[in-house]
């Protein structure tokens, strides 16, 4: 069981399941970690989400999302910074230190990548008061560059670096998925970088062909991803906390959650932790 | 007329067209540029191929393509050396001097990026006597990283330029496609990085969303890539070569190819030139 130390399940992965469903099959499958979404927090109330999971003993990793910052108007963008302030303080009740931020792409009809960058970085560095106050850390998630008009203008793990350092804030770090950073010639590199402030780390595989961009992630071991050498890269930059499991696929989707968390134990041993 | 002096059709824009029916076409609309692909080149006969643009006043802007050099075996490396040295003697049979490189994927079964890049630069390095015989450059195309599994471990600009620049050869640069690279926070630095060996420079578009990871590249004007700004980064840094549009697209592709000519004119003026 202490192999599994580390191990968190992010909802995602099982998205049938409710927060109370999810938190049951963890303590059954013996996970210690879960990663919650708002969406299914909001559904099963906030103090209910925490208080089962704390009753099962299994404790929250992360809570995903906060960002999107980027928008048109600056009335625009205080409205998502006060929607991000609202998502540290769920964070904190459900008793987990990081909110995930999925920064945002273009605004509508905007083909200013730079403009866009720099309302991400604004709005982290307005969360940091709120943050320090809730004692919970923004994790700045780059996502893979083929989301960067959509999704976050921030598409490397350097980036997010950079803004992380230039914020400077002990509530400011990133979070390293595979699935948005192997194929980076710095990743490396990076990791090395993000030594003091990688606040999350995110195992899946990238598979060949490519089902989908958002819904074609696969299982450790099932695509390209050489998943061992990154995980040690980031353990040896001294991150030391959960190693969540994030998988958007259909096919895993349509799986009983049960088998998925069996699955997902096995390859995260197999093809991850060895 | 002299405004489109650069323009460029790369064959793949409009595949129902023969070597034959695209010269035809480009002179037709003055367009005075064209970018061929090795098969149809194969299907029309090569000489016949070069006569037909001799003869319609139409320059072939560059050889479409080699590369694809990562592979399991020395033996099948050293096969795709040699086939990367025929498509630089059908180049030079065309009057092209440029050959563009799609530089291959992970080797099947591997998940050995670093060893696979290895694999491309040993490639390039080894084509360079070959090139430099026939007087044609060698054109290093990085892709989108959504492709570094099955198409080019080569993601970024930054990569190219470095291969190049340890190559250092003048038979070796590099070709940018905005597609693959609009997303990078260090474009306009590679692209200026770039500047003495830049060989060949694409347009298309980033469509939102996507319709498909290969064949959803979007007509100029239709997606979020700032193609001014890019194209006048490339020129600042001296590059004053073909432009060529290159759109992988089944909604064009079931266009006729004069009306998609006409409608490559109209956007290369309003989007990329103005």
């Amino acid at each position: 069981v202490s192999d599994l130390a580390r191990l968190s399940l992010n909802g995602a992965t099982v998205p049938s399941w409710s927060v109370a469903e999810a938190v049951d099959g963890c303590a059954r499958a013996g996970v210690p970690w879960i990663g919650l979404w708002r969406d299914k927090v909001a559904q099963q109330g906030l103090l209910e989400s925490a208080r089962l999971a704390r009753d099962a003993g299994v404790r929250v990793s992360s809570l995903c999302r906060g960002g999107f910052f980027p928008a048109p108007t600056a009335a625009e963008r205080q409205a998502r910074i006060d929607d991000n302030a609202r998502a540290l303080d769920e964070a904190a009740a459900l008793g987990t230190d990081v909110l995930v931020l999925v920064c945002g792409g273009l605004p509508e009809g905007s083909r200013d990548l730079v403009g866009a960058r720099q309302m991400v970085e604004d709005g982290v560095a307005a969360l940091v008061p709120h943050a320090a106050d809730r004692g919970v850390r923004l994790g700045i998630e780059p996502l893979h560059p083929m989301f960067a008009a959509d999704r976050s203008v921030i598409s490397t793990l350097g980036q997010a670096n950079d803004i992380a350092l230039r914020v400077g804030s002990p509530h400011v770090g990133v979070v390293i998925d595979v699935y948005h950073v192997w194929w980076d010639p710095t990743v490396e590199a990076e990791i090395e970088r993000a030594a003091a402030h990688t606040v999350g780390f995110h195992v899946d595989d990238w598979i060949v062909p490519l089902p989908d961009l958002l819904r074609g992630r696969g299982m450790m071991g099932d695509g390209c991803i050489d998943l061992r050498r990154l995980r040690r890269a980031v353990d040896a930059a001294g991150y030391s906390g959960p190693i969540e499991v994030e998988i958007f696929n259909d096919t895993i989707w349509g799986m009983p959650g049960d088998d998925v968390l069996a699955l997902v134990k096995q390859r995260y041993l197999a093809e991850v932790l060895s």
